[in-house]
């Protein structure tokens, strides 16, 4: 039987990147995987708006958080973190964890951090040197407006750096990381890249790289600035993930071909119309704002067995809610490889579940409400053309 | 037309493997996952022999070396390591980077270090908190005799911690982890375990969990007290590579099916038949002793030529020397997915490059050794049957 996947992270990988990571394996230290690395990162580029390079690093997203605090900061160093969940309240536990001092912004979860918020914060820790947000809460399903607090930020004068967890925003929102005068934004493989987990990306700027040079945190795996010199020479310091590597160029070849802003507007138009067939079928969204990655939705009553019917009888897996938010959310991905149909696909397995446990909604409604959100976008973009 | 990958890490992965993990991919908090968790666990214990756990980081065999250190140790702990190639080396440059006091055994490129070294460093640093050996050093193809070695220690009371690098000794060589009263061992996805890189395999014994309770170096993205504590809800604390694990359960019930010493015989039996091989070549092998992973061999003259030939005219991939041995030898993989007629594959290259090169040898006494070789093994497991 057919299933299918809808969770933020692991993704869909797309067939072509599956059947070029099952190749047979080639060494790394030959002209042909320079040529890979070399492509992978002029496209990773491309993908975070940078001229700075994008470093690739093995290991899951959370290695390259860690990464960002270890190269840049040293030991006692104040840092302002957002936790409104379960990543970003990460930031502060790796700060801990590396003895600096995080003062914590804590917001409801389903909820962001408003950069008059967090320039609060910095007024009461003015010798913050770093500020960290979650672009996408993977947890909640809520987006941070980080351009509109960097703005706020560079405004006041703030010479610290701005720190951004994109796991699950890079692909699916815009992200223009030199524009928006960014200083690190680190991402994983398993989200808007559509290949297996197992990389994670970071990219930093010429601030944060300056930082990098008084930064006394101990190091080795994830040096920054080892990779860095590595990459000049499209080399990595340690054995890559050859295979990764490969489905990576492979995912990276066709965001360029249907170009990064167009990738951005799927992602939101997908996100629209969950959103709109989930409140046709009665249903209450729980993030606010949301993300154009992961949606949350509350769960109805008789949530167990709803979540039951999804995964057995519809063979459709989503995400369920994470500590606090078990039991009361459930979260469905449209973030990588997704289409209008895939939507559609979901929107009728929430239906049919719902229709079993004796939720009351008109027929169809999801599906009618989703339609239309996608009728008016090709309406838009008729009109545009 | 067809290549032929003869490097010590990646290594040849097996068919099954690359099958395995070109599937849709699933989920990594759901069920099915945790069966492979559990199954993989097993099989590493099984691998390792150990009831140790056995944990699984995404991330390069360093990551695990440095795991290793962080886990263990605080700063200012003396720490006694071998400088004996590339990868002796690096076990220095990680407690440098940890604030560690290193002291370093230097023994020259090519050879190994004997329990008497050991014990003299030992003498000479006796508040010495971590001996740390490199089982089979890749860049020089050189076998340590760590269970010689770390009887010696026990012998004498050495109250501290023994940490091999096994990342391509497992697999190839006996390692009896709980037997050998050995306290950390590490390894590679890349190697014996034959699928592509992108995990690290760590166990850890009683004493070094004891020395664990009072390491004071800062650890989050491999805090292995994390790891082994979701191991026991057959979980990961961070996203794991999905399908490089699915991939690692197919390799291990490859290697649970013939045999954890049949594998490690035939290891025996290839290494010795290449070594005849080139030998009876003319050509000089360059380690003593030599690893069952990988044979460094002296490159004839007009070395230079000879690479050349076997990658583009006989499309055979072997390893360069690395650092000092670069332009000075050559080696060749005999770790993981390799059979009798794989060594046949290398030395018919070998002999033909040479022969292009002018290199005088008598004709096909490369393959006729490493058949007697072969010949010889059946003709004893014969006999012992």
């Amino acid at each position: 039987m057919k299933t299918r996947l809808f969770t933020p992270g692991p993704t869909p990988v797309p067939e072509p990147v599956m059947l070029r990571m099952a190749q047979p394996i080639i060494h790394h230290r030959t002209d042909e995987f320079r040529d890979v690395i070399r492509r992978v990162s002029d496209n990773l580029k491309y993908l975070f708006c940078t001229a700075q390079p994008v470093l690739t690093l093995t290991s899951s997203g959370t290695g390259a958080m860690e990464a960002a605090i270890v190269n840049t900061l040293s030991a006692g160093d104040e840092l302002v973190f957002v936790n409104g969940g379960k990543f970003g309240e990460r930031w502060g536990e790796i700060a801990q964890a590396y003895g600096l001092t995080p003062h914590q912004l804590a917001v409801p979860w389903g909820t962001a951090a408003t950069p008059q918020q967090i320039l609060e914060m910095l007024a009461q820790h003015p010798a913050t040197r770093a500020v960290c947000l979650t672009h996408s809460e993977t947890s909640t399903g809520v987006f941070t407006d980080v351009q509109a607090i960097t703005a706020a930020l560079r405004q006041q004068g703030y010479p610290g750096l701005v720190m951004v967890d994109g796991i699950t925003a890079v692909g699916a929102h815009e992200m223009r990381f030199d524009d928006w005068d960014i200083d690190v934004v680190v991402t994983g493989s398993q989200k808007g890249l559509m290949i297996p987990p197992g990389l994670a990306f970071i990219a930093l700027s010429q601030r944060a790289w300056e930082f990098n040079q008084t930064s006394t945190l101990p190091k080795f795996y994830f040096n920054l600035a080892e990779a860095r010199d590595s990459l000049k020479a499209d080399d990595t310091p340690w054995t890559p993930a050859i295979t990764l590597m490969l489905g990576l160029d492979e995912a990276l070849q066709m965001i360029r071909h249907e170009g990064v802003e167009n990738v951005w507007a799927r992602h939101g138009r997908l996100a629209a119309a969950l959103r709109a067939g989930a409140l046709a079928l009665g249903l209450r969204l729980f993030a606010s704002p949301s993300s154009n990655a992961v949606t949350s939705i509350t769960l109805p009553e008789h949530g167990g067995a709803f979540m039951k019917l999804l995964k057995e009888q519809y063979r459709v897996t989503v995400a369920a809610g994470q500590e606090s938010l078990k039991g009361k959310i459930f979260r469905v991905s449209h973030l990588g490889y997704y289409d209008e149909a895939d939507m559609l696909s979901i929107l009728f397995a929430i239906e049919s579940a719902l229709s079993d446990i004796g939720h009351q909604h008109p027929e169809g409604a999801g599906l009618a409400a989703a339609q239309g959100v996608f009728n008016q976008a090709a309406r838009q973009r008729q009109g545009g053309a």
